[in-house]
């Protein structure tokens, strides 16, 4: 009998020369998955060095976390770039990434698109195609992670990559299996106990109950969550707890598609 | 019986957006080594990926050319930083144009530091020993190109690595191996003639004279041309023209260290 | 009795570091306004002092002209910012080549945005207003260039700014006074011919014919030119000359609102 | 009877984007000159504007603090450039902050350069004389803060302008009055009673002890503190109660030279 699993991801690596964000060192210890910033949005050879070795001595699985070419805006301005181009910025950052994690003697396994890349590559299919099409062209090990049921994921199956249906913790749906948008005043779900009822739910029945109050069918692979405040460090730590009560194995081993 | 042979080597995908350098196509057809800017001092992701993909077309090895973080720059100005850091953004630039390689079927042949990157590794020991270290973790079958009897072939052959000992068509030498500063009146060989015919001499014989008419000892792997101007390019085939003359084959095999 | 005058405005100074971009020496003898790159999208503190020093010394009107901060994609990239973030980068870039004017014992005429910045000011009343306000918080004796008719003339108008209503020497019209979009095969006007009888039209009575054949009022006070290419810049000469013999001067005071 | 007083300053605005660094409003609460970066070491034109309408709201003088185009660097890396290109700079981002200062109703009062260009300035008459011309041309009531006997106080007292003599809560001097390098196991002063008396005396007295114990001339106009961590804060608000309790005025009018 399988067991029931589930990754936990997180951005990491996103400090830039004298620049500290985030708290990795302590998120690491709570989740399997790190999305490694690889200097385009935020991110420089030194933290990504500093970042992988880390990841590694928590036995936390790397990936590449590519994004636009933007420090300033963080990589979530969206940037009207064309396909042939998305799919160069994306080699060149996992090209990166995975020298980097060669130098620590480990390697890549995963790649998850940042920010606003990360949006556009949901919504428009010619962009997940060059995402895809990179990441197949690095490595066809590689395990694509896409918001669930979107082009991306759709983009992964298609060209025969492993891909992770991912969910966010703290999120409402759409009736048609979208994300409420950040300007609805229902986008978020505040109540942590209903939050973990609600990913407990989506990994073990793949449900979840949309704003309308209709049952959607939806995947969940891939957890994110967020570990720059106490607050959401702790949510991590309750949601790894009720995870393991249930059973549920934190971390995926992405052997079968 | 072997055949002479010597690298004619050049720095190429120095373009940047709109920005243009060099007269890349043309220069293909004359050089066995395009040293490719990899997004740092030069180049982008774009630039990158049409340089290899021309470089290809025309059977020239690629190698990385990784610089200092200073576009304004050009790389050309001396930046401080630590030896670890210095192996920090070798690796990282290694990887992007490993990685375009990869996307373009072809693999990296060779790594050649830039600007100022290539001055500091030549004349301080701990530089060469970062880049050297970063080139062998990369890719033990890299060649590592750094100036004639340099701390930076020296380090290399220390790691183990091939290296290609560089000399300058158009420079003169202290008695001392090094290069006569550019500070100096003569510092130039600006006489083709007698230029072509120190080379030649460098190829077959390993000696060079240097300013103070001593002869100096001087291993001539490769050559370093420059393309961006008429005259350059037009001095680049007769070089070519002379070398095939003496029976000298353009290009190396980098079999045998 | 007035004369009837009109500018011509070129861009200029948007060189960077070792990258050079056109021909703006030569430009400067056939213009009578540069609009001046200001760092953000080209251009760099080097270039900028140069090149105001060189307008100055043609007797050229000096503008500047800021962009989104975006070299690789040389400003013509859309990005998306707030209206109050579009002020201050407004605001920063007025104030880096009015002192780099101040430097050079002269001072700005005009102001006029940039690329994918001029286009959104054209279309978005909010982004018109932000730069607007930045220009007049700067010097209400600035003169606003933007697209004749546009969103960003009307908002200048408003806060009681000069504006000059800026037309295309090679642009189609569609009937409702904008421009025809690249995109559509007659988007171009290719002959040079007609090209300038549109032009001397547009200046004298005001008049333009769209692509339907129906006529349209326009505005016409200072025509944008290219001066990159050898093709372009012979266009300007002749253009001048057509203007001189219709008895328009090329220039404008900008003395009356 | 004129009153002592003494000026403190603090870097500020050195955030990026997302990226946060200091507690800039805490510190202005305590300090009377705020050195505001310009957008090349660190700050952006929103981080500009932001800082200066919080020191204008408390009442702090305001102040350029010009440094080298190196964000991930944080301007602390000495890059070699030309005087030329070291007034270019410096001008470019007088200029931007003067505009931003324009745009919020106030001025600049002073300019200070950042981290390389400060120690390089201190050192080298060629590039203190380049700052120095850069803030007479931009203003000439600007006051130019320098290392206390440093070229770049000699420089901008030669061009006219006031100057003020910088001297640093707890560093260390040499007998020939340059600070104790960092590199030394004495240059720093821990003890915040010592370092309180030393500054005490500085600014009645004009006389410091050296490592060597002997007593050395020194002028103190402005003290340069710290504010991004608690304990630093701590000691600027009881070094601000010890001058006070000795009658010595925190501010300065620069009026007279």
């Amino acid at each position: 009998m399988s067991v029931l699993s589930v990754d936990l991801n997180c951005d990491l690596g996103e400090s830039y020369g004298l620049y500290k964000i985030g708290n990795d060192e302590e998120v690491l210890k709570h989740i399997s998955s790190a999305n490694i910033a690889c200097g385009y949005h935020a991110g420089d050879h030194n933290v990504m060095m500093e970042t992988v070795k880390m990841a590694k001595s928590h036995g936390v699985k790397i990936g590449a976390h590519p994004g636009f070419p933007d420090l300033h805006g963080f990589g979530r301005r969206e940037i009207n770039m064309s396909p042939r181009e998305i799919y160069n910025l994306t080699v060149y950052q996992i090209g990166a990434l995975s020298a980097v994690a060669k130098a620590c003697g480990t390697k890549l396994v995963h790649v998850k698109p940042h920010g606003a890349l990360y949006n556009m590559a949901a919504k428009d299919k010619l962009i997940a195609d060059a995402i895809a099409e990179a990441v197949m062209d690095m490595d066809s090990e590689l395990v694509l992670f896409g918001l669930t049921g979107s082009w991306l994921v759709k983009a992964g199956e298609e060209k025969g990559l492993k891909v992770a249906h991912e969910v966010f913790a703290d999120r409402n749906y759409q009736p048609d299996g979208t994300l409420t948008p950040r300007s609805s005043a229902n986008a978020m779900v505040h109540d942590e106990e209903i939050a973990t009822e609600r990913l407990l739910r989506m990994v073990r029945e793949g449900k979840i109950q949309a704003v309308d109050g209709t049952d959607l069918e939806i995947k969940a692979d891939t957890i994110c969550i967020h570990g720059d405040e106490p607050h959401a460090l702790n949510f991590v730590k309750k949601l790894k707890q009720a995870l393991e009560y249930e059973g549920i194995a934190v971390g995926k081993s992405w052997v079968a598609k």
